[in-house]
């Protein structure tokens, strides 16, 4: 069977729902071709700790190319998607070329989302990206750099505060990391300003952290973040924000760096495809992960809207998307093997399994839910360790990070405390 | 004996020479400040391998704060130079903050040099930074990623062809670091392209590379090159360089990179003192490293022009600034021992301590040339990875580098093969 009379299947997108779909697919026998903007797969689950130091951007990325055997039926194109014809079955990708499809499978994962006031964007900076992580460990640390040669107390107090919007699992590992650097890493190092006197300070629309957890876990949390020295407020939210400015109902605060962590939407390419969606832009997807009238393309990840057979949203974490993608990859694998066309085999539903859900607060620290128990201290911790360690792709990146992991632990220290990509022209 | 009372030492610069300085005179009654535009000191004899994806920014790279102990006598200050009055004694920061000095030590660092052609300078990228180095990956990476989506085969080729710009070790190293990505680690990975038919071109003007080596040093580097794949053109000045464009006397050759390693120069502010400078800019020190008629003030490493007692230039190399850092910061401890001023003690000279030369020309092969012996193959490679191990700073970063070293060396792969910072203002 020559390779041109093969199923090609497209995937869009090399997250967690993209790769997983295209790992799956290495053992059918179709053509399979992957595109993603980057040349690398993102661990964004430790993102936050690039933007606080703790880890080097090749620690927590890898070359797609490199996460894929060569020589398979896997195709990577680096390349953006400039438009999706669900009836033509092709997509359009900036570098000029077409690709037709027999098999679609759109896992192009959410953007930052302001509710509706995209003018803050300007002001804040998200955590989606390695661009993002690096510029906020820059400003971060440059930050103090700057207070340290300033006669200003005034700007020194505004240079050495940092706001984090939004007490999800991001907000809360960002803003305990964040507080952590100040205290305990950075500390000590300078003559004129005392960091350990840095503010960080996290805002939450909701009257508690972590909302999606379980009690006691979110009082828990609340309790460790406090500790730890972060300035919590709940019930606060964010009427306006401005440069170095957010401004809640009774208070308005100065602030250098302004991090987003409050919420996601769709990319606007969703919007494009004539389908209906949720809110935040999010495809209201079929049961199996295809759209809508299309048995022949999916949507996975953070960018579909759905409900389990309990009827509870599946939520949009890394778990799921790599349960959606290799489901989607596994209805396209049989239907391929039966010699049938998208849509004719009965497909089960999507079955999301719940894992649970873990997140660390600072140093030893850490709160996990699971279906059966809830867990909190230094085992929930170590347990975080291990499953991060576990589900980062490739062997070298797992002793690399583990040996920053023990380099902090042991010193107190952080290896990445680099201020790097600052120009003349590029001074944020 | 309270602080201000004591002399004040400014250090510009935490390179090399720098850094060294601000460690002797930890243990000498001054007060220190060491100003660097960047937050970190830079190892960078390993530059070309951050900008061949083999390590990561932080693992040869830290931050200076961190490398001097904390609540000693020295004062780090991230601040760009801006004036330096020698009569007033004197120094403007680019934070609006004046340094008044006793003692001077300028170790800023040259930078590249293009022997008149300024204009060259915006088509190649030089390997003095960070930044210059992960903008070669990002551009290096990419170009064979936009060779895999284009049709046009011309278009291809210029895309995979790399030039190098003087043969000299930064220019050995790189090219032999960029023909092994290309045919190691890359091939295979693509299905439009074959990397490894990816060009590598040095050019050197003279009639050959490695030109302060000893003989037959030289002559086997050139061997080990070619067998390589590298396409070595000696007896070759570069006529002109436009965009992606490189023109020698007899041949136009057309890259996508063009990485200029010919030559240094000293930065623009040794022009403005007032003093005698080489044909490069660098400063006529003394003997022993002074400013002529200012026994306060001193010049260190690659920034100065200066002959050792045989009457031979001392090189701009690492080992002359550390040595020539700890000559001048022995020379003030001394003086403040003994309460006398500047030049008031006779100096000894600086005498540079030759201790040997090394290159690397891709995995396994290295040439060393000493005093009394000359190597080249296995044992001289491992030599070279012994010995930079040994003075990178930082302990965590000596692990680092030897995990990334040793995962290289047994899957051919390397760890760095992220394309980042990449947006859509900044396509280069």
């Amino acid at each position: 069977m020559s390779q041109s009379t093969k199923k090609h299947v497209v995937i869009l997108g090399a997250g967690f729902g993209g790769l997983n779909a295209a790992k799956q697919l290495l053992k059918a026998d179709c053509q399979v071709t992957l595109v993603d903007r980057n040349n690398h797969h993102l661990f964004q689950p430790l993102l936050y700790q690039v933007a606080t130091a703790q880890l080097s951007t090749p620690d927590i990325a890898k070359s797609i190319r490199s996460t894929l055997p060569m020589n398979k039926n896997v195709n990577v194109l680096m390349d953006e998607v400039m438009g999706i014809e669900l009836d033509k079955k092709s997509v359009q990708l900036a570098s000029g070329n077409h690709l037709n499809y027999d098999y679609l499978i759109i896992g192009l994962g959410a953007v930052s989302g302001y509710f509706g006031n995209n003018h803050w964007a300007e002001h804040c900076i998200g955590l989606k990206s390695l661009e993002e992580a690096v510029r906020i460990r820059r400003r971060v640390l440059h930050a103090y750099e700057k207070a340290e040669v300033s006669n200003n107390p005034e700007e020194q107090k505004k240079l050495m505060t940092t706001v984090v919007v939004g007490g999800g699992p991001t907000g809360v590992e960002m803003s305990g990391s964040l507080i952590e650097l100040a205290r305990q890493v950075l500390k000590g190092a300078y003559h004129n300003i005392d960091p350990s006197k840095g503010r960080v300070i996290l805002i939450e629309a909701a009257p508690k952290v972590l909302g999606t957890f379980a009690d006691p876990l979110p009082q828990r949390a609340l309790e460790a973040l406090e500790e730890l020295g972060v300035e919590v407020k709940l019930n606060s939210p964010v009427q306006n924000i401005t440069a170095n400015t957010v401004e809640l109902k009774d208070e308005t605060i100065h602030a250098e760096n302004i991090i987003w962590a409050a919420g996601v939407q769709a990319p606007q390419i969703t919007q494009t495809l004539g389908l209906p969606t949720s809110r935040g832009g999010q495809i209201l997807v079929e049961k199996d992960c295809s759209l809508p009238n299309h048995p022949e393309a999916f949507a996975i990840g953070d960018i579909v809207s759905m409900k389990d057979a309990a009827g509870k949203p599946v939520p949009g974490v890394s778990p799921a998307a790599i349960q959606m993608g290799k489901h989607v990859a596994k209805l396209i694998q049989t239907e391929l093997k039966l010699n049938k066309s998208a849509g004719e085999v009965k497909r089960p539903r999507f079955a999301y399994f719940d894992k649970g859900s873990m997140a660390t607060i600072g140093r030893s620290k850490a709160i996990a839910s699971f279906s059966i128990f809830k867990m909190t201290g230094i085992i929930a911790w170590l347990m975080w360790l291990f499953i991060h360690l576990l589900y980062l792709v490739g062997f070298k990146n797992k002793i690399s990070v583990l040996l920053q992991w023990f380099y902090a632990y042991v010193n107190f220290q952080r290896g990445a405390r680099i201020i790097s990509g600052l120009t003349h022209k590029n001074q944020n």
